[in-house]
């Protein structure tokens, strides 16, 4: 199946059925979010991958009561780190030139230059933007779902501080930035299932310049 | 190719050749894109689309000389909404209804819930919003590059503002979030063409609660 085919196939499943996604599939979807690309390779966020369903059940009402929380086999987390550390840039650097043979110093000026920038902006400012890293593995990771036809619920609508709090995201710097629950399409109970999936015209979405 | 398979052979290419990329493969990357799904459907994103060399000499400076702004063929920006609009949210709905083939009042209980919760947030948090939709849509999009063997390098650097001051976006009510420019790799001149990718190990990567 091509992306385009993917895309077009699937959509923001509404009912689940309860039956669970094969493990290897699973294993597909979380490899994809790892090689995405990330500012500087310094991929500051985790994949949290929940299959408990008593957390599942504890999860459903911080989400709105979104049957997909419980009815989606894997609940996967995207989670942002709250802001970037110098040791986490150390740590990210350092493997990068031990797994490419290269002395650890080999990118000291171009990591001190980041780390400048970097470190000297609000915590806030630096929470945006390692989540925004997450949004393109949190894109990646649904495309691959659905190529191997894992349906999945793209989410923001549920409560991150609350979501945070029942993890212990915080005591790991970290805060949720989106949910993607898998698992598989229930046809005959999703309202959704069947309507046609409608994008602004190409004539409005890209402009131009020849 | 499998999806891995083209992000294993992807990165953030540092040389281009010169060699354009057929539009029926730019085309393809912008219909990826397009399909990306976005919070409520709202699409909160424009992608432009450059070819005009002038302009992207122009462009070179503002993206620190990278060299891939002018050795591409296509330099695709992503440009995010400054705000959600009432105007704006109405024009989704009703085109969605439209194509649905249902009366416009169809969906008005949503829409009117969606549209206390978005526009009484401030300007800046709805930027953010609009912007990591639009680092969705650029996961896919460079997900569907390298699928067809097209190489890009996902940028950051670059001087939004002014950016957005030459494309006329502040007169769109738009802001440039990334560049994607694509083109093919210049295997002679690329240092970065042979090293090793490197990526956190999965076991840090992922958190799992079974």
């Amino acid at each position: 199946m091509s992306l385009i085919d993917a895309l077009n196939w699937r959509y923001a499943v509404k009912k689940m059925n309860g039956q669970p996604v094969e493990q290897d599939k699973v294993d597909q979807i979380i490899q994809a979010a790892l090689l995405a690309p990330t500012s500087s390779g310094l991929q500051p966020f985790k994949v949290i991958v929940i299959t408990n369903q008593e957390l599942k059940e504890k999860i459903a009402p911080i989400a709105y009561n979104q049957s997909q929380i419980i009815d989606s086999s894997h609940l996967l987390v995207f989670a942002a780190q709250e802001n970037y550390t110098d040791e986490g840039i150390d740590k990210v650097f350092d493997r990068m030139n031990t797994e490419r043979g290269l002395p650890l110093d080999t990118t000291d000026a171009y990591k001190n230059q980041l780390k400048g920038m970097i470190l000297s902006k609000p915590a806030e400012e630096n929470f945006h933007h390692a989540a925004k890293q997450a949004y393109i593995a949190f894109g990646i990771a649904l495309a691959q779902a659905a190529l191997l036809k894992v349906d999945s619920t793209p989410m923001e609508g549920f409560n991150a501080a609350e979501l945070d709090e029942l993890l212990g995201l915080d005591k790991k710097q970290l805060k949720s930035v989106t949910l993607l629950p898998l698992g598989h399409r229930d046809e005959a109970g999703d309202w959704l299932v069947n309507l046609k999936k409608v994008r602004t015209p190409l004539s409005e979405f890209v402009i131009e310049y020849k």
